[in-house]
């Protein structure tokens, strides 16, 4: 498959095949791309950070660990990342975000929007979207007050991320539109699908 | 209303309605009680620490902290926390979690399977029981290594926490089952619904 680009502040969705990898690349750098996954056999199952979180006992997930659905099954195992660091604790930004968060009187609909347009063809609505794999998202977290700061990508022009299907898959993905997340610029994000 | 008890490695569901506040007290201490929660005019909208954990830009919730739901929308506000330390980043332990983190052979149902039996009235099947408001669960998170340990909760006897109800709910509320959440002994939890 050739490359394909998610232009900034978009979204995109597309089904994966067990044993498919797919390929996120950042680039320009310091662009976080979320990214969250369904059952192609029943969409009710989704990707989960509770069950993953809980079964690495870790918040930061790289290479070897595999992305558990809510029925804790595999959906995906991380096989290549040259970042290391990823966000798996916070929602897609939305329109809400932007209005709670940042004051915006006319907030842009933002991943969590983008996320549901694509996924509009299979039906998924915008109450089923979870928390997502937030990819190449720093989020610093502080053991001591559990204070969140959201800094800039630690990924640099070109870097990647490689995940390989563990199951058959409907991946929604983006190009995050929130400011904080990207250092105040939003970029593409670029991804292959191989296998 | 009258002092209610969920015996040890069980769980319970009941309505709130708005302005009505629950008080969830560790009778024996060093219980953990999952809670979640969802909109009663429409079970879609559910309890959700990636917004809540997101909008306090915090990890470790307490009192004037609300816990907002997928759309965004306040369900329930701490009101009153007498021990200030719960998680927000893990599932309900399951039958799963038994099998994968325990090697349990013949694993125990877990918070999961008490809540989906206590909500089985309204409807609320397995896979829409989202990461729980977990009281009194004392989860150490290291912020350099992303390692998390469950430690033993902070919770004496008669420790307690009060929310408030934003809007009406209903409400899955459990006695742990999980041994390292518990510190190796299962407990009663007791709660009370006011207002």
């Amino acid at each position: 498959m050739s490359l394909q680009i998610i232009p900034p502040r978009s979204g995109a969705a597309f089904e994966l095949t067990r044993g498919q990898t797919l390929t996120v690349i950042d680039p320009e750098g310091e662009q976080v791309s979320d990214l969250v996954a369904f059952a192609r056999e029943d969409l009710d199952e989704a990707i989960s950070s509770g069950r993953s979180l809980d079964y690495a006992s870790r918040i930061f997930l790289t290479t070897g660990d595999p992305l558990y659905s809510n029925r804790s099954r595999i959906m995906l195992e991380i096989v290549e990342d040259t970042v290391g660091r990823h966000d798996f604790l916070l929602t897609p930004c939305s329109a809400d975000t932007f209005r709670i968060i940042y004051g915006h009187e006319h907030p842009h609909r933002g991943c969590h929007g983008n996320l549901v347009a694509a996924l509009e063809p299979w039906g998924i609505g915008p109450d089923r979207i979870p928390i997502a794999f937030n990819i190449f998202m720093h989020v610093d977290v502080n053991g001591t007050t559990g204070e969140l700061k959201v800094l800039p990508p630690k990924s640099k022009a070109g870097d990647r991320i490689v995940l390989r299907a563990e199951m058959d898959l409907v991946v929604g993905l983006t190009a995050c539109s929130a400011e904080q997340s990207n250092n105040y610029a939003f970029k593409p994000i670029h991804y292959r699908i191989d296998g």
